[in-house]
């Protein structure tokens, strides 16, 4: 596919996001010539000369990084290099250097011009502000933002409200990069075109659902921003409450954007508030302290901090409701930490069991139905179903797992969930980016939780870096006779 | 497991069925340990001292063309040959040879008997008579006989009877191979321990069935038999029928033999009766002409059968109706015949459509899921979902496969339906064997459409060897929009 002329302009150009994510999307899709090197720019705004000077160094060296093996090549490099242009620029300041970035985009006042915020929300109002006062945004502009939008509800209405005041609401762009990944776009392929899934989304088939993002990596360098923000706000907010939308919603009436977020919109609407002590019943949160990671021993979180103290939880797990016809008493477990035992991001779809159980005792023990959508660290689909055992003469029931390992199913897949997004906004196509309403009513419903957490004064529960988080979280699944679905412990437990 | 002692006596101990499947599943259950060496023979009747003389070697020269390569071992042998006698027997006529199989029964009066009688119909009743005088039939004795159980309703009937002055029912074994096939056993591990298929069997959600066994061979040694016979006797009463019942019964209410037969009896009995002219609206025969199979000319039917004429169909095609709650309006197409384009035996069970259909027709052609259940030439089960072509950013759906290939699931599979069989006549399990209830029932379901074809005195369409039958197969399907799933050629056509 061949996109519009278009001009992409990120600012913060040189910060961690661009380099690691959005360049090395923005390489792939100039390699595979979706745009036409005459007729698209990349402009990466920087903080100083020095910056600017050695941005092209930066980015090359990044690429090579981030790339997979054998993607990046010198040839393609130059071409690449040749269309990315940097300008130096104070964000906040509306000054003489914007009149460069000005420079480079009137002289193709046609072309699709994408601002993509990668700076903090804080400074997001000044650049718009800017952007209009130096006449930049055309009809065919559009802004993508980063989440968090906000910091609670009010934030989060203020900021979409000053974003409004420039951009219409179809130029806004709000990303979340766990909607571009190709399983989750699956998931709505799957959910909306076999008979298999369809029949059967529901609570008179489905026991519970659940939807977990574990990190291993502790606060990098995001330290003062976390401690600020924590589990509920930088992951529940968006990315979890965001995935269980698309589990969750209604079949669209079209497949279009105003129909799908106004299916998932009905989702968050739908999300029985927790509030007092249905807070403290029905979430968990919990902090690092030391321990061994993949090998290694891991400071805690206070020690990463260098603060004598913090309540900020670091993990979070929550059982949440949705009360709707279709998802009556189906309980949707929530779980986000970071310094877990494994990298991982998972989906999974706990069918009921048989309403029967026909086979003897002895032939052992039935696993329901499981449907597992895995994010990370690779994209893959596995249905579970029990089958005979084959060894066997006698009857002896095992689980067996049906893949759709994408990678094996595609060679040439090879999953970057920026890259899709970019195209996506160029294209003009916001089906995956979230509508304001969105970001609010997920607000709506993280605030009195983080109310709640904060008038009990409780301390978070500590879990040794390394675990699976606090015991709790255990016994929040426990309770409704559940337990959590670590793909990778089973997976190390067969091999 | 061990089995208990037994002694297997096989009446036509140098024939074909013997020779290639019964001492193969034989040498294995020994090679294995399943039969203590010391406490199990096997015996098998010889018609002449000439036969008897030359026995261990033809055993073991089919052994080696039979056997999986690997398999055959010189120790394996001589230790199996050693419990491996030949008697010499008319067994039509009760002389004194028959007191020499006794010797050798008589020594272990406590063992598991099993008389296997691999001889035709027509002398099953003398047999029975002639153990029964010579007092062989003990308290631990089966008898396990092969298809066809008569010719049609009467003498099926008469030869149940004939029997039955000798044997208890739950004495006689009446094998169908195809139900000793672990895909076979697997079809109802799946249907009933999943959740998936247990909601979805019925004719809510599914909207045909297929059953179809093709054969590459002609008549090869039976032409005799075959052309009084034709398809239908041959195959459409049993093998068709018997997997028929099993995917359309009801779920039993224990797993034991006589629920289960109970079970598939019902479905026998739901069938909806084709009299007169809805015989030729729902069924096609044909007769094969000359072709190529496997890209050598075949000859036609008649030049193999040596005759000038023949009615006798060497191909049919059903579509049957069960007439009960589940299975309303649900067609059930049955599909048999010699010289087809390729071996393999399927079921295939065809879910409905997706309610509605969301994705823009641009997306590419929706295909409604499928469960394949294949028996032949390789057993495997396959799952066909829709999915999301990964290759492309733009939505793309495409139908991918889920499998579950046993020989790949599990390295030490090596499906063997008669072994499978055998040891459950041993252990006295007459879950996979049939009643006599069934088989009368499925000739009374037979007959009349057998009758309808004299009556009509059409001959049956031509088909040319080497192809899926008359066009008459596939117009069947066509009238109510469905098609074959010749999973051989969309192999080919993948590849």
């Amino acid at each position: 596919m061949n996109y519009d002329a278009s001009d992409i302009i990120i600012f913060g150009g040189a910060g961690d996001l661009a380099l690691r994510k959005l360049l090395p999307a923005l390489y792939r899709i100039y390699s595979e010539d979706s745009f036409s090197a005459d007729h698209s720019s990349v402009i990466l705004t920087c903080r100083s000369d020095e910056e600017a000077d050695g941005l092209k160094d930066e980015i090359k060296k990044n690429l090579k990084l981030n790339l997979a093996s054998g993607e990046f090549s010198d040839t393609a490099w130059e071409s690449f290099a040749s269309n990315v242009h940097s300008v130096v620029l104070n964000i906040a300041e509306h000054d003489e250097q914007w009149s460069s970035l000005a420079g480079y985009l009137d002289e193709h006042p046609d072309r699709v011009r994408v601002f993509y915020l990668a700076i903090p929300p804080a400074i997001y109002g000044a650049c718009c502000e800017n952007l209009s006062k130096q006449n930049l945004i055309t009809e065919n502009t559009r802004l993508v933002v980063e989440k968090p939008i906000g910091y609670d509800s009010e934030s989060a209405v203020s900021i979409n409200n000053k974003m409004a005041e420039y951009f219409r609401e179809d130029q806004l762009y709000r990303i979340d990069h766990y909607l571009g990944k190709e399983t989750v776009q699956n998931l709505l392929a799957l959910r909306f075109n076999n008979l298999l899934f369809e029949q059967l989304w529901d609570a008179k088939s489905i026991d519970h659902v659940q939807i977990s993002i574990s990190e291993t990596v502790g606060l990098e360098k995001r330290a003062s921003f976390y401690d600020g923000a924590g589990a509920m706000r930088d992951m529940v907010q968006n990315h979890l409450l965001q995935l269980l939308c698309l589990i969750a919603m209604e079949p669209p009436h079209k497949l279009n954007a105003s129909s799908i977020r106004q299916e998932k919109l009905k989702v968050l609407q739908s999300l029985r508030p927790l509030v007092d002590e249905e807070v403290s019943s029905n979430t968990v949160r919990g902090q690092y302290v030391a321990g061994e990671v993949g090998g290694e021993l891991k400071s805690g979180y206070l020690e990463e901090l260098g603060k004598p103290s913090s309540t900020t939880e670091t993990f979070v797990a929550i059982r949440a409701q949705i009360d709707n016809w279709r998802w009556s008493k189906v309980p949707f477990y929530l779980r986000t930490g970071k310094r877990m035992n494994e990298r991982s991001a998972e989906i999974v779809v706990q069918f009921k069991d048989v309403s029967h159980r026909l086979y003897p005792s002895d032939a052992g023990a039935l696993q329901a139905n499981k449907l597992v959508i895995r994010l990370q660290p690779d994209e893959s689909m596995q249905l579970v179903l029990m089958s005979k055992n084959l060894q066997k003469l006698e009857t002896e029931l095992q689980p067996v797992t049906l893949n759709l390992n994408f990678a094996d199913a595609s060679k040439e897949f090879r999953s970057d969930a920026y890259k899709r997004l970019l195209l996506d906004v160029v294209a003009g196509n916001p089906s995956l980016f979230i509508h304001r309403d969105e970001v609010e009513e997920a607000w709506n419903w993280c605030d009195p939780i983080i109310a709640a957490w904060k008038t009990s004064n409780r301390q978070p529960h500590l879990y040794r870096s390394g675990s699976w988080g606090p015991d709790g979280s255990d016994e929040l699944l426990a309770e409704r006779g559940h337990q959590w679905f670590n793909l990778a412990e089973i997976d190390k437990a067969i091999s």
